[in-house]
């Protein structure tokens, strides 16, 4: 098994060497002091990062399993909920809850597009006029299938205008972390994130915060659960304790890479992925791909392109594999329409412009069109536009006491 | 954060270096080449160990999601269910059941005691007599609780014969792998364990085998499930992957803890739980403390013991944990009466000792009366006569040619 140079996908993500150490440490009691520090620790950093006050749980899963606990702990069976789905993990959303008998109105968006706040006004209104109003909308903030990030600030605000009792479930996992998020501002109820996103950990834990709204709605909601109980686990975080076994190895790389993540500073990280994102799009657009995602909603943790004409994934694939290079396929119907270069958790502009130069190379050796270094060079320009932009807008925030 | 040196409960268990090492390595991407390389591996080394030819899954949780599964993949709500509990977990089980609605027949035992199969041939019998004929019996193999061991091939069979067409679902989470357990021989249904027991790797990893007659039972049953979904992770399997993100650091420790269990063979492993299981025993005694377990069942991986008169269990954990020694203290209603002893998964007899003289010296330091190393020279005799009889048994065994 050789491990490959270049891990670009959007999670698993690289981990910093300190993590590697710490995700490879000795076991402890997790029922004992030293894993009630950390558990004590890690959910005050996970609060820092999730800009919240509320309750925020740490759960022995994927962020799958994460959606489930926000899904089976606040609705009923029979509960009429909003679903906007924007790719495969806003169905994959709606389907957890279709599974435990929600009734499912959705917002189905076209692959590629971000949500429409107006829209999320208008189906809320529908569902009051059908006399069935939304108990929940369900939404995603990054979408890890299309490389899509949603206004989520904006469709929140319009789900809270048009059903103020709803509670507003989010998907944050490939996205928290990595660029601005607001859990509390934005007047979020459940938020959910992954370990093996922006964290830079391995996969095995999904974070959850819940809001006191959310809480009233868990003391009546009557889907079943047990695993994923967040009650269950609030209560024993009280002990400094989880209810089941955590991972306690990835708990260990977590409280490591919190540290890593507060040390660098979130506004450096937000400013980090900006960049990369714009390398990576520049980049790939100067290779001749055509980018998947609407530019002004492009994330800035992944980016998606269409696989060249002429060209199958499998086969470009392999070369960039045999190079070292890792990226993802498309998923659900986007398989082998689209690839994905995940820039998340730890990376660098530096990293993108190796992935491209890789790609370069692959894309000759395929017999593709290539002006060699193009490709480098757009991307280097415009990740030190966005720096500079960047900059100059934080330091007229600043001229203006923001 | 100081790290003990001699972690002694009953799991999460002590990390060989190599397990370690895998566990800090950097990441892949999940639905790659090596990722699924692994996943086959990994899978048919339990089912080796698992000594059976069903289908076997590796889902992300702990094993109290494990059981979960077993439940909600199989029943229906309202189906009659028979629940044997010796303990905590057992409980945990029924509760499981009793969330998701089945309708949950309990045979309780008497803590420190293991079932009768007698008791269970009745039940399943009375159960039939009141027109409610169970569908499936939950059982534990070992109770992590109370250190005892269920007669559990005895047991099987009993339901077997008292309800042929019960499944029998097996909450082998602390036993498999570290003393005889044969999943196909007793015609158990769903049998699971968890990672960070006898396999010497981190908690996050469920591991759980399905048999022809559970799947039948899983493919009309509607318990709601996503997340904990088996047949999703059986079709994904079959590609190399899993539905969800999986803990991938955690397979990457029982890849190559697989390997080494292998390489140690089955036969000398259980016969390395035996002898410390009877060390432990006999130097617990010897030190003068009460052991809690029936004697005849009691576990090879956790003896449980009571907690000596005139002392309380946080004073006595203080002291041993100031030596370094961290045990488990009791759980439920057991809370400050017991204590457990962990002897699972990476342990040798010699630990067993270094443990024993331990709490010599944190008994003595308590007041409480102790003659210097009789445990550890108690525990070091019933070691060496375990192992004999042990193989003098296999001796036997070979001369009659079984």
């Amino acid at each position: 098994m050789t491990q490959p140079t270049h891990l670009r996908i959007p999670g698993p993500t690289p981990l910093p060497d300190a993590v590697r150490e710490a995700g490879g440490r000795q076991m402890v009691n997790h029922r004992g002091p030293e894993f009630k520090e950390l558990l004590a620790r890690a959910t005050e950093g996970l609060k820092r990062a999730f800009r919240t006050e509320n309750d925020l749980v740490i759960l022995t899963c994927s962020g799958t399993g994460g959606l489930e606990a926000a899904v089976v702990n606040h609705l009923s069976p029979g509960e009429p909920i909003l679903s906007v789905s924007i790719g495969v993990f806003g169905d994959r959303f709606a389907k957890v809850a279709t599974r435990y008998g929600a009734d499912v109105t959705k917002l189905d968006v076209e692959w590629g597009q971000a949500a429409d706040p107006a829209a999320v006004s208008e189906a809320l209104g529908r569902m009051v006029q059908e006399g069935r109003p939304a108990k929940a909308v369900l939404v995603t903030h990054n979408e890890t299938s299309t490389g899509v990030t949603n206004p989520l600030q904006e469709l929140a605000a319009a789900a809270r205008a048009a059903a103020p009792e709803a509670l507003i479930l989010v998907d944050a996992i490939s996205g928290l972390g990595a660029v601005p998020f607001e859990s509390d501002a934005w007047d979020l109820d459940v938020v959910v994130t992954g370990s093996q996103k922006s964290w830079m950990v391995p996969p095995g834990l999904a974070m959850v915060s819940v809001s006191p709204r959310a809480w009233d709605a868990a003391a009546s909601a009557t889907m079943p659960r047990f695993y994923l109980d967040l009650a269950m686990h609030r209560d024993s975080a009280t002990k400094g304790e989880t209810p089941w076994t955590p991972a306690v190895g990835v708990c260990f790389a977590l409280d490591v890479a919190l540290d890593l993540l507060e040390q660098e500073g979130y506004p450096a990280i937000f400013a980090r992925h900006a960049a990369c994102g714009a390398a990576a799009r520049a980049g790939l657009s100067a290779l001749g791909v055509r980018l998947f995602a609407d530019p002004s909603r492009a994330s800035d943790t992944v980016t998606s392109a269409h696989v060249p004409e002429g060209v199958e994934w499998p086969a470009l694939n392999k070369e960039l594999r045999s190079r070292g290079l890792v990226l993802a396929g498309g998923q659900g119907t986007l398989t082998g329409k689209i690839f994905r270069l995940g820039h998340l958790g730890s990376v660098t502009v530096d990293e993108i412009l190796a992935a491209l130069a890789i790609m370069e190379d692959a894309f000759e050796a395929l017999g593709l069109p290539v002006q060699r270094g193009a490709s480098v060079a757009a991307a280097a320009k415009a990740a030190g536009e966005a720096a500079e932009s960047r900059s100059a807008a934080t330091s007229e925030a600043v001229a203006v006491g923001a």
